[in-house]
């Protein structure tokens, strides 16, 4: 018996999200099903990030045990062949019995990319969200700034999250602008139930003018969901990376 | 009666090319299709740039007659509501009678996009292509020096070309790598079937190391389309832009 992590990439545009459910096809279903015929046993992933419906990722990570006498590195080469074209393993390696990478401290970095153009743009249409009005990037960027650190973010919170503790830290922000795409990277210990989209969404209503940058600091302060700015919609994020603090192992 | 012109953005993944053809659907199909269903008049659409199968454009140009009275700049709102949504007309205005964007001077800029990392990679299989084998960008960029110029292209020609004359005038070809992706960007006064893939083909044997960079200037010299690289294939193809120069009309 051996733990095998994979780092994961996939564009979530036709997925009901990472978490198995009863009413539509979603990561972990794909790559439980595939790994389990191809190892002819029955796999059970345990994944780090329960990314939502039409989120992507470039690196999201999770964990299973097998028998396989396959090589742990050699899995995600044997499991690309099977997967659709939307989903790949980008990496495979052994870790230690029991290592769970929901539960290692790990610094997580999100994307969240917007098309600030006139008309509507295929070439952008799955991994941005789309935003006509134009938006001024400085202010955002100095809204963001009030995000970095560690600070009770309930107000960024949807209301169906099971999180206990609202506290999180935030260790940047940045807001850059790319001809017509406006991408928001925001790295931290973790991140509650839409939380990176409420931010993205608050950041929007910012950029737009409807709210000053400083704004950002009294929607933190209130603790409220109803404070903050929409929730922006999922096509626009994407998981970059877990980095794994210190892990004990080398990936 | 006026002539319009539109700037055209498109995924060409699931289409097959610009031209109109009997065995599958293209661009300009969509296009005419939707323009005489919502102007009532059968329209004709003159294109600039005839895109291949899987192809995509960032702003082709194309030209009709309408007999309409909606203002030109109008038609493009209204015709993005009727468009799938791997099709779009970026801007819409009158030009004068007779102007055809084909038959005027202009610059045409591309890029090809090569994914160039260790695992496909979901969310860029629709834009590059992926090359597994290292690929070094100095030797890429000393080679594409060689094309500035004008020169002779055939070497760069696909058979079933049409082109009597293959003399072409390239402005620029720049060779640029961000993280795993490698841009090649070319401006020419225009291109020949399949110009592009073939120079990306080429350019990607000798970033890995086949061919040493001034083999470019003795591949362009011999005018004979065996000694240069394989056509590379066309997801990572798109034409970014048609620069027309001192068109008689602002856009």
């Amino acid at each position: 018996m051996k733990r095998v992590m994979l780092k994961v990439a996939y564009d979530g545009t036709d997925y009901c999200g990472w978490q198995r459910q009863n009413n539509g096809i979603t990561i972990q279903q794909v790559l439980e099903d595939e790994l389990s015929r191809m190892l002819k046993e029955e796999i059970q992933v345990l994944g780090c990030s329960r990314t939502d419906a039409g989120v992507h990722s470039m690196g999201n990570l999770c964990v299973f045990d097998t028998e396989t006498k396959v090589p742990a590195d050699k899995i995600s080469y044997a499991l690309n062949q099977r997967l659709p074209e939307d989903v790949s393993v980008m990496e495979s390696l052994e870790v230690p019995a029991g290592f769970h990478p929901r539960k290692w401290d790990s610094i997580k970095t999100y994307e969240y990319t917007i098309y600030n153009g006139r008309m509507r743009n295929p070439i952008y249409r799955r991994y941005t969200c789309f935003h006509y009005g134009r938006l001024d990037v400085e202010a955002m960027q100095a809204a963001a700034g009030y995000l970095v650190g560690e600070h009770d973010f309930a107000s960024f919170c949807s209301a169906g999250s099971t999180a206990e503790n609202t506290f999180r830290t935030i260790y940047s922000c940045t807001v850059m602008k790319e001809d017509d795409l406006i991408r928001i990277r925001i790295s931290g210990s973790g991140f509650l139930y839409n939380m990176v989209r409420i931010i993205a969404g608050t950041l929007m209503k910012i950029g737009g003018g409807q709210w000053k940058p400083d704004r950002m600091r009294r929607i933190i302060a209130a603790c409220d969901r109803q404070e903050a700015g929409p929730t922006a919609p999922p096509e626009g994020l994407c998981l970059m990376e877990i980095e794994l603090e210190d892990p004990p192992f080398e990936y």
